[in-house]
C-alpha cells in the first residue's frame, strides 16, 4: 500500500531491540521512515552507533540525531553518576519505578519527533515502548500515549488547522520481549546490529547484568536462540 | 505564604517581557523559582543574555540554559533562513499561524521543564504565554495547556505514584500586552532588562518592525510609557 506516494512517519530510534523492531513495523506498514535518535548524555552512548547501523540497514529516508544533554537535570542512573543496578532478582524487575527511569524522557523525545513531524507534514510517530515486560517506566503505558496524542493535536499548527490527527504508534505495546524478537525476525530485523545494555564497557560490550541485559538474555533464551551480540566476560 | 519552606517551581524564561512577568508572578505567589532557558538556535540569541539579566534581577534559586538546536528541523522563520515578516498591517497580526511559529516549541519547552520539575519534586510550571494578544500560535491556547497538564500526570513517576498533580501556570493567559506591562510594573519587573525582537541587529538592537516589536511598542504606547529598550535607527 501507499507504494507511489508513501506517507511520512517519524520513528524514534534508540538503537535498541525495541525501536529497531518498531522501525521494521513502520516500514512494513508502508511508511517513508524518518529516524530520530537523541544523544541525551546517556551512559550507553554506543546505542547511538547502533542506531546508525539500524537506520542504514532499513534504508530510512533520513536519520537525524539531536543533541540534548539531560545530565543537566540528572535524576536518573542513566544520566548521572548514580550506579546502574546489577543482578536484581526477577521479582524486583518490573515492580516499581527503577533508578534508570529518566524524568520525562519519552515526553521529551515524542515532542522532538512531533516538531520534526510538523515540518514533514507527517502525522504518524512510532516508538518502541511496551508495557508488558516493561521496567516500570510510567511513560511506556498506553494511557500516557493516548494523552500525548490528544495533546499533540492541540499543540500544533497541523492539528489546529485540521490537516490531520496525530497517531502515536507503539506496535510492541502489548508484546513480551520474546514476542518482540519473534516479530522482528519475521520482519527481517538483524538484532546483532542493536545495543541494549545500560552499562557497557568502554569498548561497548554489554555487561550482561543490568535489568536491560537481563530482559534481553531471558527473551533470547525463551525462544531458544543465542543472542547475537557480544557480552563482556 | 510558604515563607519557611517554599515549594519549588520551574519557570520557562525566554528573556522576553512575558516570561519575565510570569517569573515575577511565581515569586509573588511564594515559589522558590528555578528558571529554565532554551538555546534552540533562535535567531534572536540575545534573548538568552536578557534571560540571565532577568534571572539575576529576580534572584532565582537556580537558572539553567539547555542547548537544543531546533534548526535541525527548521520549519520556522526563527530557526531557518526564512525572512521574519516586517511591518505587517495590524489586521494581519494575530490572524492565522505566522511563519515565526516554531513547530512544537512550547511542547518541547514544557517537556524540559517537566523533566527538571521531576528531579526537584516540583509540580508547578510557569510560562508566559497569552492568548489575547497572541500571534496565532496554537501552543499558547488554554486547551493546549490543560491537555499538557493531564498528559504530564500520566508521563511521570511523581504523577503515577500519586505524589501530586502537575499545574501549568500561565498567569498572563488572558491579559493584553498592555495589561501584562501594567501588572509587571506592579510586581517590580524592569522591562529594560528584557528582549523581544525576533530580528535584532548584530549588536542586539531591536528592529522595531517585526510582529514582536510591533506588539511591544503598541503596548507601551497604550499605557502612555516609553519603551525603555533601545531600537535600531
Amino acid at each position: 500500500m501507499h507504494r507511489d506516494n508513501p506517507p511520512n512517519a517519524v520513528v524514534l530510534l534508540s538503537g535498541g531491540m525495541d525501536s529497531a523492531t518498531a522501525l521494521a513495523e513502520a516500514k512494513a506498514a508502508g511508511f517513508r521512515c524518518h529516524a530520530l535518535s537523541i544523544d541525551y548524555g546517556q551512559r550507553h552512548q554506543c546505542e547511538l552507533v547502533a542506531s546508525d547501523r539500524v537506520a542504514h540497514a532499513f534504508d530510512v529516508a533520513d536519520h537525524k540525531t539531536v543533541k540534548l544533554d539531560l545530565r543537566l537535570f540528572g535524576g536518573s542512573a542513566l544520566t548521572s553518576d548514580q550506579a546502574v543496578p546489577k543482578d536484581r532478582p526477577d521479582e524486583e524487575i518490573g515492580h516499581g519505578i527503577p533508578v534508570t527511569y529518566v524524568p520525562a524522557r519519552n515526553t521529551i523525545f515524542l515532542s522532538l519527533a512531533l516538531a520534526w513531524a510538523e515540518t514533514l507534514q507527517a502525522f504518524d510517530l512510532f516508538l518502541g515502548v511496551n508495557c508488558l515486560d516493561y521496567s516500570g517506566y510510567p511513560d511506556c503505558r498506553p494511557e500516557f500515549l493516548e494523552a500525548y496524542a490528544s495533546m499533540a493535536d492541540l499543540a500544533t499548527a497541523a492539528g489546529v488547522e485540521g490537516r490531520g490527527k496525530f497517531r502515536i504508534h507503539a506496535p510492541l505495546l502489548r508484546l513480551t520481549k520474546a514476542g518482540i524478537i519473534r516479530r522482528g525476525l519475521e520482519l527481517g530485523v538483524d538484532y546483532s546490529l542493536t545495543h541494549t545494555c545500560y552499562d557497557p564497557t568502554p569498548e561497548g560490550l554489554s555487561c550482561g547484568h543490568c535489568d536491560a541485559c537481563h530482559l534481553r538474555l531471558a527473551a533470547f533464551a525463551e525462544i531458544g536462540m543465542t543472542d547475537p551480540i557480544v557480552y563482556a566476560k
